[in-house]
């Protein structure tokens, strides 16, 4: 493992959720054992993490090594190629840890024909960065990850409804993360309707997410305190045509049907990369059963909560057969206190 | 802890060791929850951490933080001051990790005089990186760290000087990022001649440090290895005028007293500000009894060998009355298979 890949891959970690539908993406430029140029993608539009450290790096870049925790692009898109800068820099060698598989991979042949030296050394640290955005990017449909507070025996409320019990200081602090590393939140009126929630981000300096509505039947209140935050964009997506609203910064999405790939398709071509599930069981297990879950976080609370489970986080209409149920491995638990964190990728 | 406080700190960490009598320092530039500029002190000399970050934020400065792993400077050293070009960025708010208590500290005055929100925002990680940097800032010397492989028994090797067992594939690379991490590399004349070492940086564009040979009485045989790499220069000092070579990387430092703080002196003038000590016992046993040592690292290997103690690393001549030893506090031990590494630093 290089220290210097290594860094390169720490850059692309501080920037991610904040890149839109590109990749975070970071680079670091070396020459006779000295770090000359440091960079990271900030921004979808913005200059490409390669760019920014040979920008960085000025004439210091002449005969040095490129470390990117990402394959450099070959094509013109929002900016130019990047292969194309790093042969005019004048860049001896360039090492990279991750195959970009969404893009036609003609890059080593064509830094290789300006001599220059080209090594792909795969680093799991920076696969696990890609994974998901390589699948999603094909499917043109956001990353999804589904966020689940709940008690023990798998229950986001007691069937009266009450939920406040569920989640301690440390929780609420690390959801505040999620959400900042996130482009959007979605969530469904009927939780709208009864818990009132703001989705914000409480962190120092914390992005909020764009907040996104499911409301299929139009059965929202527009007094509630979401709305009253105008700093960030809420868009609503319905099934009923008479749901308007004069409220600035809140857009009515109409479809013919809400369906999850439906509003998948629209978030993204919209510039949604990565959403965040905050819901109640309905919309957390619509979620749980399609196809566009990639991540699953649960918070435990030390609790056994019984009741009927009218608001058990996974409930389907039809029972589901053993062999087709939702696949996910654990690739992280951590205790917060008395709660705990259980992160999970979907198979 | 904020995380871009901690992204300016990882920032710094990535540059320890090329920025010779400068600090390392890192810094971030966040705009309405994004990151819009990073930047880290290359190399004396060259623009600071701030002006890099701002330069990469540009526009998107204005309004913004800049999170910055140690205070800004308010002086024209180099470059032009920090503080000047943070105002002039239209920056809103300053928050630092560590206060440069080297510098005359009106900066947060000045900082607030302009209308700009500052905030020192004390971080042990921070202070570890700087604590040695103001002491010997100060002192005008080198940081010192005195780096010993040596058995269970504290000896560099058999009385018959056999030492060729002492470290192990893991030790070794260790060792190469010490040097990595140094301007400079001293060794007596005594270790050269015994063991004919190269002092390389054996890992992937590793930097190679400056080697400083100690030779008192100028007892010097030029065909050893370490003349035959050109690639860095060698520094020796001597007290022996007739000393000459026509050696083309080499310099011969004249002084009248070869004492550790005369050497020291000469060294910072000459641009050190990180030394690693690599000797025998009689150079280690100088550097520990002096002032000037900041760090001891211990390479210990899993064997005891006995014999009268001929290199032992610690011997001197008084015998030290024990309220009076040099006085370490371990800061972090590692097993590096069967080896085990101690770090610490001087009481």
């Amino acid at each position: 493992m290089s220290q210097y890949l290594n860094y390169a891959i720490q850059l692309a970690q501080m920037v991610e959720g904040q890149t839109g539908l590109n990749p975070p993406v970071g680079a670091v430029v070396v020459n006779r054992g000295r770090i000359v140029g440091i960079g990271a993608h900030l921004k979808k539009g913005d200059k490409h993490a390669e760019v920014q450290a040979l920008d960085m790096a000025k004439d210091n870049a002449k005969g040095g090594t490129i470390y990117i925790s990402l394959e450099p692009c070959t094509h013109f898109g929002s900016t130019p190629p990047c292969v194309n800068k790093i042969i005019e820099a004048g860049i001896n060698r360039v090492v990279y840890a991750v195959k970009d598989t969404t893009l036609p991979s003609n890059g080593d042949s064509i830094l290789q024909e300006a001599g220059i030296d080209v090594e792909f050394r795969h680093q799991p640290d920076a696969e696990n960065l890609y994974k998901d955005f390589f699948i999603t990017k094909r499917q043109s449909v956001p990353m999804v990850t589904v966020k689940v507070s709940c008690s023990l025996d798998g229950k986001q409320a007691t069937d009266t409804g009450e939920s406040k019990w569920i989640t301690n200081k440390l929780v609420k602090k690390d959801v505040f993360k999620l959400r900042h590393h996130h482009d959007a939140v979605l969530t469904g009126s009927g939780t709208l309707n009864a818990d009132n929630p703001q989705y914000t981000t409480r962190i120092e300096e914390g992005k909020n997410p764009i907040k996104v509505i499911l409301a299929q039947n139009g059965n929202i209140d527009f007094n509630l305190d979401i709305f009253k935050n105008t700093n960030t964009p809420i868009w609503i997506y319905t099934q009923n045509e008479a749901l308007v609203t004069d409220i600035e910064h809140v857009e009515i999405i109409q479809l013919t049907n809400c369906s999850v790939e439906n509003i998948m398709k629209n978030l993204y071509e919209k510039g949604i990369g990565r959403l965040l599930v905050e819901a109640g069981p309905t919309v957390t297990s619509e979620f749980l059963q399609s196809n566009y879950t990639n991540k699953l976080i649960i918070y435990y609370a030390p609790k056994i909560i019984g009741g009927s489970g009218k608001y058990q986080f996974f409930h389907t209409d039809k029972i589901i057969d053993l062999s087709e149920v939702p696949q996910f491995e654990i690739v992280d638990s951590q205790m917060l206190e008395q709660n705990l964190k259980l992160e999970l990728r979907k198979k």
